[in-house]
């Protein structure tokens, strides 16, 4: 049997059973954006590890070294947002094929550097090697939050509102535009850069985390689609969502309308959004929702609803459910 | 300029200098076997990671998915040796090509659970994605170490002794044997053994660490000769190494002698033993010595002594210098 006829999550759940015996009742293993190590009375420590592979994750040609650099640390400071942490250092390990331009690596640390400083988050540590092939490119993040904070997928309760931070599908957006090499314009240009420089929702996460009535939370990395069902997994739950409350950037609809695009599909399936999701009771939203918009001055977007039920997602439209079959990435297949 | 000029010594200190600011004092980071980020008045936490890539550290045909599994967890256990911690928690990240059977990965998480159940490390996440060729394997691990009692490579002193916890080139003798595809005997097994099955000196570590007057430690992975040579410019010391004192297994001098070996240069430039290196303060040695030997069974086995002077290593024969120029692998060169 092949890797491809079981796909990522199913290669996952072949070994994940052996290995909970293993973990100490008071930590948090697989399953989560993060593991969470209990460090003592007061903080918490986050770990989250991302690998990205030339050819899969990004194509040479169409990535700069800058956006390359940038994004890798990115992805992993948004799985620590999504937990309502802060960074605390980050680890990176780079396999290089030996003719590779040391220019080009310049670039790359250079803008893994600037995001490094902007963040706060040191470097400090990983390793590097030669790669007979494709770039790999393996970063591992820590980072500490107050003791017992760290948000979980696993917590959502019946009733609760499911929010998102900001517009979704412009990253899907921005990657249909490189592929399909459609024109430069400042809008295919806008969902280009929310591909490549995705904004970690690092402020954003620890407000949440530290407001009463926030019960779940994760990055959307998948797409909404996937995501949502990993929390309605966690928490044993199903979820409704109204797709004519997904947030969609102007420069989406505009891009969409012009190319034909089905704007609702990017933002459901299309995935690398890296904005938050999560869960809020219904007697807080308005608290935790005015909060929010008086913090960043934008809006926590209402989208859906968790209910009783088995894992599964309704998907509304002009008040009625319709099927969506999409279900964002599985890497292997 | 391809990196293939500059190797990987060469990449690492083009861009060390520019994160350097970033790093807390309190935090030790790029330069030692783990990084060092202090947790309470009690504990460090110590982190290290290492990146496998097929066809450069191993090659499928000649390695069981079982030695695989084991090796990619132990080389990290090592690093947690060699600052004298215990090991907390790993991380696994894989990329895997998409028509990888599903028993051979199986063989390999059944591995990577056997020495994470030896070690009593559990698997608290990692990654999983598709890779366009060969597979790439990336390990943290995080682990913990009573407060500022981590030992690092930067403080040997004058008149140290040098000391391994055992034996030299086994590792590499085996490569040698796997790569010269010499007749399979119990010597020439063994020595295959010791490069596919390094044994983490995790016990070791401790011991050492808890020592009064153990100064700097890291472990072999490289070959003494270049591993002995990151102490001495951490330290900014000069040393001596009597190559009659390094001690060789009896199968490797027997396979050396049958196959025209020099099990010196194994020992010395070979890399891979995964032994632990480290320097004892001259008043001290008889303690640690007595203390290794009634704890283990084994020796501590002293085999040079740190000076005053530039980074170099003096390498001593029947009472002579002799001129050494193998200085292990450069991943890039």
């Amino acid at each position: 049997m092949k890797l491809s006829e079981i796909g990522e999550f199913g290669f996952i759940s072949r070994f994940s059973p052996l290995f909970a015996s293993l973990v100490p009742e008071s930590f948090t293993g697989i399953g989560d954006d993060c593991a969470i190590i209990p460090q003592n009375g007061k903080e918490d420590l986050v770990i989250t590890t991302d690998l990205l592979i030339e050819n899969i994750h990004f194509l040479r040609d169409s990535v700069t070294p800058d956006q390359l650099g940038y994004k890798s640390l990115a992805v992993n400071l948004s799985d620590i947002a999504a937990m309502g942490a802060a960074p605390a250092g980050s680890f990176l390990s780079l396999a290089i094929p030996a003719d590779t331009e040391v220019e080009y690596l310049d670039a790359f640390m250079k803008s893994y550097h600037a995001i490094s400083e902007q963040y706060e988050v040191p470097l400090l540590g990983g390793d590097t090697t030669r790669s007979p092939g494709n770039i790999a490119i393996s970063v591992c993040v820590i980072g500490k939050c107050p003791k017992n904070t760290a948000k979980l997928r696993s917590t959502a309760n019946d009733e609760d509102i499911v929010c998102v931070t900001g517009h979704l599908g412009d990253s899907a957006g921005g990657f249909k535009v490189i592929l399909e090499k459609t024109a430069m314009t400042s809008e295919t240009g806008y969902l280009v850069n929310r591909h490549y420089m995705p904004v970690p929702r690092l402020p954003e996460g620890r407000l949440l985390a530290s407001l009463p009535g926030v019960t779940a939370m994760m990055d959307i990395s998948d797409g909404l689609a996937s995501d949502l069902m990993q929390i309605l997994k966690a928490s044993g739950k199903s979820g409704t969502v109204d797709l004519d409350k997904l947030p969609l950037s102007e420069m989406l609809e505009k891009v969409s309308f012009e190319q034909g695009w089905d704007p609702i599909e990017l933002a459901t399936a299309g995935g690398e959004d890296y904005e938050l999701l999560c869960t809020v009771s219904p007697s807080h939203f308005k608290d935790v929702s005015e909060h929010f918009f008086s913090t960043f001055g934008k809006k926590l977007y209402p989208i859906g609803r968790i209910n009783k039920g088995q894992p599964s997602v309704q998907w509304i439209r002009e008040g009625r459910e319709i099927i969506f079959v999409k279900k964002g990435f599985d890497h292997f297949k």
